[in-house]
């Protein structure tokens, strides 16, 4: 068990709630409303999603990420497709096998640099169309950002999601940190999403000030026919669902994700620039989201953690992943980097 | 869509948060903890509802009752397995198949007058053992109370668990209203679950006070063997999940759950007695828990429920469920019956 | 364990391969041909099924009749679904759970006096549509001849798939005996099939005189879009196919199946006339196609079966079934009869 | 599709049925006997298989490999288990997802120069053990052969299945064409499955001769305690049961798989020895068994493949793979080699 830590660097969901949306559950709890979604406050989450990411798109919210990766992908694919992703994405490394059980499918991965699929990565799995053997190609899922850190650009995003299409795949893209790439590329939700060519978007809320509560974004409504059948078989239909819909009122009012998001981004910079300076500490991957990976000398490890809760990410090369978060302050940095140096120092 | 009603008769699942559990959200809100279970507020809830159910059993927690249910029941059978149910059971109807997707088992059901079994309902499905053309009856599911209100004795539930493991049978109980039948019957939550030989409880919150959250509670801990994985794989692992437990320690503190549904039962037992004095009115089921059971005059229908929602439970007979909630009050009482008579005098 | 019996009347299956069947095993033997469904005797097997059941149909074939049944009913259902089918239906009584565990489905009995569905009879089943907590109803499955040997005749089985289609429902008929049922009607394969409005059938060949091997036809050819990999992905795919498809030619060829089922019906005939003439026999359903079910008394159950192996249908009203095959010989029947016979005299 | 071609190389699949198998068809075609696996002839075969295996093994039979491998791992799995396997396997390439979609599990892959895992290259995916968000290792699937025609030595298998036994997990071989492994090896089947800690086989029977049916052969007698109803869920329970048996009986009766397979290698070796004299050909795996992997001219290729069906294993590298089958002739393969000769004459 991770000791309590008044600010870790473990993961964004070691965070709180925002007490905006701390205010907003308090403000819708009154009175009696209709259960599982028809509701005024679903209503108007619904209405806010839209505004948000485009007149045709269709929000469904779930409870956590995990879910809302889980039935995206059931939605667009069929129990003989394959799903090709990161061998580093969530989906193939953190979900306890979910995405195959839910969805029958085959996870095809590919090997990548920094968390990000090309179109060229893609191509090796992109044969046995037509063949009864062969588990078909249906979708393509990324992160973005990615489990590591980065971000993709529109174009880079463009370039997938017409590769895709031009093969019959849908594009999913698990948006548990969408807000930080948004905050990185200086672009709306939107830009990063429907207007590149996204089919289906997992929008996280969770880690970046809610409580709990995903949104599933279906940018084609054919896509999500279904999908009131799926969520609720699929164990994600909330019968109090205006606590859900509050949070995400709460969540895209006055783009508060954005003003969250930016702060993590930005603690995150102000953490890789501090450790710049430090030689010991080598910065392992493009410093574009709110986390920080970097190798340093394993005889640091343990008296650092002791202080300050983080994840090794790579026991062989002793590197680590250290978060930021919308509640991660300038001292929580600061004196995190202080504690590095002085171990450093100690240790050297 | 239901009409927003200030205090509806609809479902208790239209009501709000009690205040205290709601101020308990804020309370845990400051710094961080680890996620996914191990914070101190989990350890705090796990030991309530230790202290609640016996120093034998292992509680986890989920989202809602449908996930509850499915991977309670999923722990306890295997993919060919039998589950006997009343036909009225929530895991039947209210489910969309979720049971049946998720376990890959069979639901054998049974009609009830009153949504209770008995082993002599159940005896007709308890054959086929060793054939290997049948899904192997392997769990018994009832709901506590049930889905038309009543409520088992202990002894009845003692019977239904004796005659379950005789056969190699588990017990199932769906709890969602579990706190209004301890209320009903004047015992603890033990006394009629795990001493009358319940072996897995779905324990509800949602239905009785809590925003979202319901436990898992397993009477022998081999049963609980693989839950985390179950649990994980079922997509109702939290990340924040300090929010469930803070709602659970709030819920157990105290008893709070004991004074909510002890209170819907006084309203549902005070609408009952007023109701009994209208003739055009009968009550069809015992009122032993929240739920008032009756059939109206079909002309006052439409017009009840422009100003009051509830469900039409049973269209030929044109019998309706009047469900009262924690936060029903008198006045919410006496205003329903007199709107009843002021209607039935009109289309009298 | 059932004892060898020459001639049992047990089931259908107990019997061997005609030896038409087994000699074109023979005749496609020679040579290498290309595996899994692509060679020369699967075209001309799929030019025969094209042939007997309409030029729009797409055949498939499959091992054994239970994988027909669930694999024709997962390419016409969603995970969501519903399937209305008989309590007395193959599968739901006699597949161990296959068709929730392989389709997700959730199937929804109705008790039936002989085996037959009706509108009338299924109407009970037909609502919650759109709504999100029930299992969608998406098909009705029906066997034809039914489990308890009767036939449904054109009439009913237009009125079905009427209903069904009126209510965007697909029909399913389990035809492992249908050559039987056509048979009895003096009607071709297609007129009680396509003709009528069946969407996609399970057409039996293993209980008249094949060695293994059914076909799934589908009468809509949109509805086979997926069905090469719903087979693979069931495990259903044969590498050397041509054997499976042998059996097929020669089953169509000159009609065989319909020899060997009129043989069988007439077996059955036969029985239920000379034993209409013992009146300790009751007779229980009409004889319309190879089954034969009857009350016998219950002290010479026993002595009866050390002879001929057969199944007790209804321990509590000792009724039995017997079933006679393709190669069940009148003297067979005359054996049995006088073995009835000299059992009552002696138990009298 | 494939030409139909005398003797191909594009599998052992392509090949007819043995002799003495299809005689044992009919021989035991008289009469009535039990279906679904109790007849005596199942019961010989089940004597025959343990005689061969081992006093201890549990034997079941199923229709294809497919299904013996899906099965074999559902029986040693739970549904969150991860299942290691190499890139090569028919379970990860050839099976169109099924292993995902009827165990649950997740297969975590390994990239071979050989088509064999060893505990050095598995040891990659050893971790994750009792963290809830990892699917669980449970379970190690080799082939023996392998896809690539090379075969483990004993000792390969016992590190294998002790590496396996070590971390808690257990030993599936794909066995498709184990008889080919033995006769390699000049060892009984026995010595490398169960003697060296294999604890579940499929025992493939259909290339090497069969019409259809593999066996599923447990080591330990408690991981098939379930296993009638996994294979009757599972879609593989035949009711004319007898000739799955027969089958096995003529199989195994005087070591004819023996002899069919030692012939199908000789005839790789031959093929093998013949193409070496000839230097455009690089064969490029060892020959151990009835498969030759080579690269050839990519101006050949088409040509070759109009008169001798085959595979293009790899097209980047014009990589082929030739399979000889029990029936190959000596003329056929100097046929073949001849017209390669002919072949490279022409377009040199």
């Amino acid at each position: 068990m991770l000791e309590i830590n008044p600010h870790s660097f473990a993961s964004d969901n070691c965070s709180g709630v925002h007490p905006d949306i701390l205010q907003k559950l308090a403000d819708v709890n009154h009175g009696h409303v209709p259960p599982y979604g028809t509701d005024i406050y679903c209503i108007r989450a619904t209405t806010k999603l839209i505004d948000t990411f485009g007149d045709n798109v269709v929000p469904y919210v779930a409870y956590n990420g995990t879910a809302a990766n889980v039935l995206a992908l059931q939605a667009i694919t069929q129990r003989h497709s394959a799903i090709i992703c990161a061998e580093t994405a969530h989906i193939n490394v953190d979900e306890c096998g979910a995405p195959e059980r839910h969805t029958g499918c085959k996870l095809l991965t590919v090997a990548t640099p920094n968390g990000k699929l090309t179109p060229e990565l893609v191509a090796k799995h992109m044969h046995g169309f037509g063949s009864q053997h062969h588990a078909q190609p249906r979708a393509i899922s990324i992160s973005q950002p990615t489990e590591l850190g980065t971000v993709y650009t529109p174009d880079e995003l463009c370039a997938l999601a017409n590769y895709a299409h031009q093969h019959g795949l849908r594009l999913h893209m698990d948006g548990a940190r969408l807000a930080n790439a948004a905050a990185s590329l200086g672009l709306s939700l939107r830009q990063i999403t429907g207007d590149v060519g996204v089919d289906v978007l997992s929008f996280g809320g969770t880690k970046n000030g809610m409580m709990y509560g995903e949104a599933i974004v279906f940018f084609a409504p054919e896509l999500a026919a279904d999908f009131q059948y799926i969520r609720k078989q699929g164990l994600q239909l909330a019968s109090k669902m205006r606590f859900v819909a509050a949070q995400f009122i709460a969540y895209l009012d006055n783009q508060l994700y954005l003003r969250t998001a930016q702060h993590a981004n930005q603690m995150a910079q102000r953490l890789a620039e501090r450790l710049r300076q430090v030689p010991q500490v080598q910065i392992t991957q493009p410093v574009q989201s709110n986390a920080v990976f970097a190798t340093i000398p394993v005889q640091i490890t343990d008296l650092l953690q002791r202080e300050f809760a983080f994840y090794i990410w790579d026991e062989a090369r002793n590197e680590v992943r250290w978060m930021t978060s919308w509640d991660t302050t300038e001292a929580d940095i600061d004196r995190f980097v202080n504690t590095i140096k002085q171990l450093l120092d100690r240790c050297a």
